[in-house]
């Protein structure tokens, strides 16, 4: 099971995916992970994603999360789907008790300091910023990590191909989410996912 | 006693009211009823605040919360006087407890998304955003509601007559609060006050 | 032992300290409080910082804080080191519980509505806001300070010599933190520090 260094480590963008055909799930990663982006949020948005995460396990090279957990049920829910990684858009007390016995990481989101310090507190060192570009943006992510040593960061939220240079070249921006990889309501076409995932997989981390 | 529901449905404004005397609240109330804009926020903010809710509940038609909720000693003050329901800018485990026992219910602030789930883990589905221009806009009120099914927003705080559409057009959000129907320190001029409050009950919900 | 108030009203600018070499203490304290900002704020973000402390009391008039105070046992250390109060970017339960029978004050962190609403819950009524420019800037502020009565703000965070008049004409603000006085990575210049200082001294608190 990989950790969530690996998981941020494995390409610059983890893309974001709010799907609600499980057909197009194996054509889809297929064509992230051809692209060179490995590691794949399927957001729990969907009656249909449980049955995605299953179906992308099967790619070769896919490491495939849960997005948007927002409870221990639905952390429960991930994990029986084989999920590898779980997200959520922020973190609660209770959440943050069942990942601490979880067989998954958790990647909890956060916007301001405190929210910082009370996942600190639970043992948290990394975590998604959003929504990135409306809690602040750049000067808020580098606000943070002035202050807060040791933590990495997957902002997410608002960002695209032309800024996420911006995002990445900040030291403790591990990677950052990517929603623009497979559009909401697209019918998906493999072959320009597959085109935007390459795009993002060459964007650097400095 | 009406629900969150059809306190939200009832018109596309909440004027949110800071006022410091008791005489001027019959003819505000009347004036913003008037207007087409039954729903009234009294903020707890001004020692004339609980004698202008219970004025105010004597004005047909009107539906009269008190804002500015703070704890559960203010819910209880609220609720003494008359509300129909409260407004807090923000949420805490304590109020949330309060809440949960109360006979009216409670709109409470988030602003963040760990806000939000906390909410939701209290019960809580229909949620003010604020203050909703300075914590991010549009673009976050939009992010929550991709991320979060089934909840409704009041974005208050920073909205005038002019960018109320917007908002609006949101399909999470119910309604918003309006600061602008009744300046504070305003000599209240109900012939404005009832302009205003028909301008803002003309603006469309898409 | 200064309390909170004399402390935010001791200068319009309480300088921010992120110093890594203890010699350069007693230079940099004493040319900020010769130029006219006798609250040194100094961050626990490198490991020099808790000796830094212990140094810069040593100089006359100088009233020494701890900065990016996270939790307890941070707040133990500053303490021991003789910090006369304590800053923290935000406020947790923990934190909160162990300022409470603390020795010396605790300003935390604040950047929502249901954040200053904990704070006020456990008691705070002197807060930073943080990060003041990114969490949403002067209408955030405003907005804080027009729903909670009785409270006193220090933003803190993108703050300039330039835009600090803006900050400081809200009634609710009482001083700033001020990043710019000894720029992190400067080979401390006393002369240059001991000039912006008075700069910042001469900046008027309306």
């Amino acid at each position: 099971m990989p950790d969530l260094d690996e998981i941020l480590d494995a390409a610059p963008v983890i893309p974001v995916l709010v799907m609600d055909d499980a057909r197009t799930a194996l054509p889809v990663a297929r064509a992230l992970v051809a692209g060179g982006l490995p590691v794949l949020e399927v957001t729990l948005r969907t009656p249909a994603a449980l049955a995605i995460i299953r179906a992308m396990r099967e790619v070769p090279g896919a490491i495939v999360g849960a997005g948007t957990v927002l409870d221990p049920a639905m952390l429960d829910a991930a994990i029986d789907a084989g999920a590898q990684f779980a997200v959520s858009p922020g973190l609660t007390d209770s959440l943050a008790r069942a990942a601490a016995t979880a067989p998954i990481p958790l990647l909890p989101g956060v916007a301001t300091a405190s929210e910082v310090m009370r996942a600190r507190d639970h043992g948290f060192s990394r975590l998604k910023f959003f929504p990135a570009t409306a809690s602040g943006g750049l000067p808020a992510v580098k606000a943070f990590a002035s202050v807060f040593g040791g933590l990495r960061f997957c902002p997410t939220g608002g960002i695209t191909q032309d800024n996420a240079p911006d995002w990445l070249a900040i030291p403790a921006v591990a990677c950052i989410g990517g929603t623009w990889l497979v559009p909401p309501c697209d019918s998906p076409d493999p072959a320009a996912i597959e085109q935007r995932a390459r795009a993002a997989a060459a964007l650097k981390k400095d």
